[in-house]
C-alpha cells in the first residue's frame, strides 16, 4: 500500500473547495479570522470533541448538527472562543444559518467551531458582514487562506495531503490543523478539520475517526491543560468513486492508515509549534506487558514538566524519564527500563535496567541540540508499544501565557 | 483551643537535639550537605511516602525499619538522591549503621533519607568522615543548621514550631521541610521532618500523619511531577507528660490540629518558595457536593500550567481557571460556578455562574502583583471544602530546570 504526499490540503480531495478572510472579529485587519470548507454534495462526517466539561458553544450547536450521520460545509472563526458566553448557542446557531442561506443548504447540514479568547461577548455583524465574501472566494485553491483563517498564533500553517488507492480508484484526504499558540492568551486549542473523497459510510467514518484519534490526538500534549474548544471533523464526500466501505476489512484498513498518516503528521506538527516550543519531542515506548501501560507511560513522559525543560536545555537527565515513568501508575518493572535519547544525530543510551550507564555528556549533547528527539523508552515487559507528541517547555512559553491580555 | 507560635524548629519540643554540617558530598564547601534530628529517647515514629514506583533507596531502609513504630533518629543528606544506583540500599544501611555506632543506637532505630540528583553514584566516605562530627554537634540549639543541611537551593530556610496544650500539659511541635528548587536540575523532592513531645501511640500517630496528608502535603503541586524521594516523618517522644493519647477523641483532635498548623505552613513555605516562582497561589474551593469533588477542582487548578503563568503575569485570565474545572473530571455544575481573585490588596469577583463578568482590569492587576493570591471557586452546589497550594510558572522555573547538569 503506497500513500503519496499531495498539494492541496482540505481541497485535494474531489468536490472540496475553501476560503478563508478577515471578517472584523479580530482587530488586525492582515490577520484572517474565518475559514469555510465546502463540499459540492453532502458528505458522511464524523467528529470527536474535548472532554472538558467547560465546552464552546459551537461544540454543541456542531454535535446536533452531525447527529444524522452528514454535513457539509465547515465554518470555523478565530479570535474568540465563543465560550462561557451568555449568547454562545444563539451566536453559533445564527452563523449556521446565515452561511446556510448563502450556501443554500439547511443550517444543519453546517459544522461550527470557533478559537481564540474564552469568556468574551460575541457579536454576529462580523459573521453578516463577511459571510457573502467568504463564500463567493471558496476555490479549491482555497486551502491556504482556509489555514490561515483558523490560526491564532501559531507560527506555521499546518496542512497536509495524500493519495492513496481502494480498489483501484484514486482517493485522496486532506486536512488542516490550528495548534496552540497565541498573542492575547487564551486557551491552547487544538482544531483539525479533514476531508476526503473516499466512499465510506458515516458509521465507518465515525468509527475509524475514533479509533484514530486514540493514537494520535489523544497522544499529543502541548501543555497538559485539555482544551474547552477541541474538536476534530471529518468529512467524506464519496467522489472518488470507490465502492462504499461499510464495514471492516481490507478497504477499511488502507482508509484507516491513510487516516493516520494524516493525523499523526498533524499531530507532529501542532506539537511541534507548541507555544514557545523550540523542538518536536516524541516518546517512544516499546515493549510494554500492555497497550494501556505503553500509552500511560508515552504520556507521562511527554507531559512532565522537569522533563520538557530538561529537553530545552539540550540536558540529558533521564532521571526525569524515569521519574515521570514511576509516577505514572502503569505497573511497570522498574529495574528492567532501557532509555535512549535519539535524534538525527544519533542515539545514545543512558540509563540500562534501571540505573544510570556512562555516556558521553558531549554526545548526548550534540544529539539533545537537534529540533526532533526521540525518547526512547524499552520496557522489556511484553510486545505492545505507542507514541506520544509534545514540545520542550521554554522561556517564551512562559511569557505567551504570562502576558497581560490587555 | 489555642497554639502559640514558639522557637526551635525540630528542636523545640522537650529531648530533640539536632545539628548539620558539611561532610564532603557537595563539592561547594559552604553549604551543608548533612543533617541529624536525635531525641534522647526512643519516638514512636510514623512517615509517609512518595507514591513513585522509582523510589529512592533510603526510603525502602526507613521503611523496614520504623516497621516497629520506633526510631529515635533521622539522618539526610543532601546532594544526592541515592536513587537508581546499584548500591543505593547498601549506603542507606551502612549510614544508618556508622550512625548507630557513634549514638550508641541500633541501626534500626534510625531514619535515613537522601535528596540530590538522581542515578549518581554515591560514596560512604563522606558520611564516614563527617558523623562523629555531625553527633558531636548535637544540641537543642541546632535547628537552623539541621534545615541548612537538608536545603538544596531553597532560597529560604522552612521551619515552624508551635505549644499547645493537652490535659493541661504543654506540648511542642515543630518540624522543618526541605522544598523544590536546584541549581543542579534533579528531582524536585519535598522532604518533611517533624518532632513532638506530645505522648501518643505509633498507631494513632500514623493515624494522624496519613490523615493530615491528604489536605496538607498531598494538595501541594509545584509542578506535577511526583518526586522520587517524598517522604514525610513524625517522631513523638512523649517527654511533654501528657497521658498518652491511644485512641479517638478530644486530645487526638487537639494533636491533629496541632500537626495540620504546622503541615499546612509547612506546605505554604514550600508552594511560595517553588522553582522559580514568585507568588504563593492557593486554590480554596467551596460548596463542592463532595470533599472529592473539592479537592479535584483544587488541585487541578493550582497544577494547570496556563494558570499559572497567567499569575506570573498578573494577568486575570478566570476562562483557565474555568478550564482547569472543567477537564478535572469532577462533577460540576459549570452553570453554577464563581470565581474570585483575592490577596491582601482585596478580592475582585471575574465569573459568576461560569459566564465573565465586567470588572476592572486595573483592580484585577493590582490584586494579583501581590505575592500571594488565592483563587476562589465557589461550586455553589454542596457544602464541602478544600484548599490546594502551589506557585506562578516563571521564567526561572525554565531556568532553573533547562540548564545542564553539567
Amino acid at each position: 500500500m503506497e500513500f503519496k504526499i499531495i498539494e492541496g490540503g482540505v481541497c485535494a480531495a474531489k468536490g472540496f473547495k475553501a476560503n478563508g478572510i478577515h471578517c472584523g472579529i479580530r482587530k488586525n485587519k492582515t490577520k484572517k479570522d474565518l475559514s469555510l470548507i465546502y463540499s459540492e454534495v453532502p458528505a458522511c462526517t464524523a467528529a470527536v470533541y474535548t472532554t472538558n466539561l467547560v465546552k464552546g458553544a459551537p461544540l454543541t450547536v456542531t454535535k446536533n448538527h452531525i447527529a444524522n450521520g452528514y454535513a457539509q460545509a465547515v465554518i470555523c472563526n478565530s479570535g474568540n472562543a465563543n465560550t462561557c458566553n451568555a449568547n454562545g448557542i444563539q451566536i453559533a446557531e445564527e452563523t449556521c444559518e446565515l452561511l446556510a442561506s448563502e450556501l443554500g443548504l439547511k443550517a444543519e447540514d453546517i459544522v461550527v467551531a470557533s478559537t481564540g479568547v474564552i469568556g468574551q461577548q460575541m457579536d454576529i455583524t462580523p459573521f453578516k458582514n463577511g459571510i457573502p465574501e467568504l463564500v463567493k472566494g471558496l476555490s479549491t485553491e482555497g486551502n491556504q487562506a482556509a489555514v490561515e483563517g483558523i490560526m491564532t498564533t501559531d507560527t506555521k500553517p499546518k496542512s497536509i495531503s495524500l493519495s492513496f488507492e481502494i480498489d483501484g480508484k484514486e482517493c485522496k484526504i486532506g486536512g488542516i490543523a490550528k495548534g496552540s499558540g497565541m498573542i492575547h492568551p487564551n486557551m491552547a486549542t487544538m482544531l483539525v478539520f479533514i476531508t476526503t473523497d473516499c466512499a465510506i459510510s458515516s458509521k465507518m467514518l465515525q468509527k475509524a475517526l475514533s479509533t484514530d484519534v486514540k493514537s494520535s490526538f489523544n497522544m499529543l500534549s502541548v501543555d497538559g491543560d485539555t482544551s474547552t474548544n477541541d474538536c476534530v471533523t471529518v468529512m467524506a464526500n464519496g467522489l472518488a468513486g470507490n465502492q462504499v466501505i461499510c464495514e471492516e476489512g481490507k478497504n477499511f484498513d488502507i482508509f484507516m492508515k491513510a487516516l493516520n498518516t494524516i493525523t499523526v503528521s498533524l499531530c507532529k506538527m501542532i506539537a511541534g509549534d507548541g507555544e514557545g516550543a523550540t523542538k518536536l519531542l516524541e516518546c517512544k515506548v516499546s515493549n510494554a506487558k500492555t497497550l494501556e501501560i505503553a500509552k500511560t507511560v508515552a504520556k507521562s513522559v511527554i507531559c512532565s514538566s522537569l522533563t520538557k525543560a530538561a529537553m530545552f536545555g539540550a540536558d540529558a537527565n533521564w532521571g526525569r524519564v524515569l521519574c515521570a515513568i514511576g509516577y505514572s501508575k502503569a505497573m511497570v518493572d522498574v529495574n528492567k527500563i532501557d532509555v535512549k535519547f535519539v535524534s538525527p544525530k544519533g542515539e545514545i543510551l543512558v540509563c540500562k535496567n534501571g540505573a544510570g550507564v556512562d555516556f558521553s555528556e558531549e554526545k548526548a549533547k550534540e544529539i539533545l541540540l537537534e529540533t526532533e528527539i526521540t525518547i526512547d523508552v524499552d520496557l522489556k515487559d511484553g510486545e505492545f508499544a505507542s507514541k506520544a507528541w509534545g514540545c520542550d517547555l521554554t522561556y517564551d512559553y512562559v511569557k505567551i501565557n504570562g502576558d497581560y491580555r490587555t
